[in-house]
């Protein structure tokens, strides 16, 4: 099948992260992606544990189709080669401290000499400008920083991380996205640009209501739980073995829920008729459904609002995600084969196309597997050029 | 300043949070963007609180830059100025349960005949394949089957609601995504496509390590509170007024954050001297940081910590955000001028560009505003033909 992004080429390099998230974006829409790492130790995620035969699970799972070549930046040598790369690519990515690549360097005024049409993608903590800019951060800092914390925890209770790095991850989406905008305007303008994405910005970006909830009322929203804010019933409750996610979301499907709980009466009772009255009256209200919830198993609860449209959920846990019938229907758990870790099991393509589907067409590479194989077809290197290079210790 | 999706004109029918942050995204970068909504009650979250002057914020924050156009798609008056319409733009987005569009005539096969170039992005619950496909979803429940609570929370307490709407959020990005990557292959191959992003799908996608430790370890993460699982320290220590988030990263970072809290003899301490031994000796060590972190207040030690290189931040509350230096140097908090509401402060751009910064040129349309100028501009209406469509009731 075609690919929506091939032909498009991309200089990576990214670690850890949110910069080589994106690019696995990238990647998996059809992308070639030509990571460089440094020789002899490479992106520090391949120090991350667990490991399969020695290699890690972490860096296996987003740097699937991926290519790696070793190169030492501060080697002049290796400097040369990347610049002939440069010319060459649609896209270089990178996530270091602000002002790293300057030091190299290999700053986007540099490379935009060398290459005009080049879209430069930097991934930063704090963003290129500002006077956060050159401090380091982690996922947990920025979580901290940007309020997602603040509003995420049990009621009562303190502010909460979350669990997936959504600090690092959200800025590799939407750095995926200004790549993408920018490409659209280098075709149809021919000119590349410098793209900027702060984790913190986008950490603003993703709160969504909180935000217009303080301008409106100079309160900051706190943790809520696990309970909508303004829907009634629209929480989790315990079952026979287990809790259930319960959603509803209007009052037909409240008619349906109280029929099928087999308490008919509550539809037209005067304290829970309506939303707005259900949440006014929700401590009245809560006891009575957890009741009559926990006379079942989870599961019975799933296949009795399945089959009449209350929106539900089991609370699953990894195990229960990973076995999930829609999540494997979707191939949303994919199996690759890897040279030295055997078979191993990462998560798919989420964006499904008609046209041009993603997919998973390479483990992640061992590093610098790609190395002479990309000095001989991208920069014309022969093969003694190419040991020289190795034994000069510039890539 | 020119704008990366200049000309890009998207037919937008979604509603509430996934798909209009997926349009937002677009619009922020210049696509001309019209949402298309039922006439007398528009897009549902208009009557989501708080409000300012009768005008949702929650509205208002994530429908800036858009166009409103009111169309009651089961009649056929407009049905046909819907199809109209359709000819002439680049991408149509949706996030109905799977089937609705067919059920309206207007599925992705028909659109197609009208516009074999047109992108077609449907955003929804559990994507528009398996046995799920058909079921109502909200973002509780994909948060709590796609696992994301189950690793979300404090240490042996119960799986925690991420506070903003990941649910949504995540997909809206993966289909925007998604729609630039079939923009791209549209360009150069001159077809258009099906996007088909689920909810549950991209909450999978988004759970990193957690999957890769699942496979390697046959056991399921459980949630962490807010330490990291392998690096320490790297939590939040309460100081003498609230709270502080440290990550030492590195034993570089560990010598200056010994020494600033005053405690340089535990650099080479048998105990702590490596990050392996300070997770290990965990228990010890962390009664020996917290007492000393709590000799000072968050701004001594922010102060202290920025000016020697150890990653930190405050957990800010929603108000420190907003006020936050680096956020408003880097305009992630903007004012709109609303015709109803008048002044209203809403999340900014996080996508920076050199060539096409994306801004907030308009505020969020009250519902309708555009009918009558895009069914004249675009589909060449007179004013007694629109009027007519009024009166019927078509728009």
């Amino acid at each position: 099948m075609n690919q929506a992004l091939e032909g498009i080429k991309v200089l990576d390099l990214t670690r850890v992260l949110a910069g080589p998230y994106c690019t696995m974006v990238l990647a998996d829409m059809g992308a070639e992606v030509i990571k460089v790492e440094e020789p002899g130790k490479g992106d520090d995620s391949r120090h991350f544990g667990p490991y399969v035969n020695g290699e890690s699970a972490y860096f296996m799972s987003i740097n699937r189709n991926k290519h790696s070549v070793t190169m030492n930046l501060k080697h002049e040598l290796a400097k040369k080669e990347f610049l002939k790369l440069v010319a060459q690519v649609d896209v270089v990515t990178e996530n270091f401290k602000p002002g790293t690549m300057e030091k190299l360097g290999l700053g986007y005024e540099e490379l935009k000499k060398v290459n005009p049409r080049l879209i430069y993608a930097a991934t930063s903590g704090f963003g290129h400008s500002g006077p956060y800019s050159k401090r380091p951060a982690y996922d947990g800092v920025v979580q901290a920083m940007g309020g997602i914390m603040s509003i995420t925890g049990q009621k009562g209770g303190k502010p909460t991380r979350v669990g997936p790095s959504v600090g690092d991850i959200m800025a590799g989406l939407f750095t995926a996205i200004g790549i993408l905008g920018a490409i659209r305007y280098r075709d149809q303008h021919g000119v590349g640009q410098k793209v900027d994405v702060a984790m913190l910005d986008c950490q603003v970006a993703v709160l969504e209501n909180a935000i217009s909830r303080y301008f409106v009322n100079g309160v900051s929203p706190k943790p809520e739980g696990n309970r909508h804010a303004s829907i009634v019933p629209f929480e989790p409750f315990d079952t026979h073995d287990g809790e259930i996610m319960i959603a509803v979301g209007n009052d037909n499907i409240w008619k349906s829920f109280c029929a099928q709980i087999g308490r008919p009466e509550l539809v037209d009772h005067e304290l829970f008729s309506t939303n707005p009255l259900r949440s006014k009256n929700y401590d009245a209200l809560r006891p009575v459904i957890a009741e009559a919830v926990a006379q079942k198993s989870t599961a019975q609860w799933q296949e009795i609002f399945d089959a009449n449209g209350v929106p539900n959920g089991p609370i699953n846990t990894i195990e229960m995600v990973v076995a999930d019938p829609q999540v494997n229907h979707r191939e949303m758990i994919v199996e690759v084969s890897h040279p030295v870790a055997e078979k191993v099991k990462i998560p798919g393509v989420p964006i499904k196309m008609s046209e041009t589907q993603g997919t998973v067409r390479r483990a992640a590479p061992v590093l610098g597997a790609d190395t002479a194989e990309i000095l001989k077809r991208m920069n014309g290197l022969t093969d003694q050029e190419i040991e020289m290079l190795f034994s000069e210790g510039a890539v």
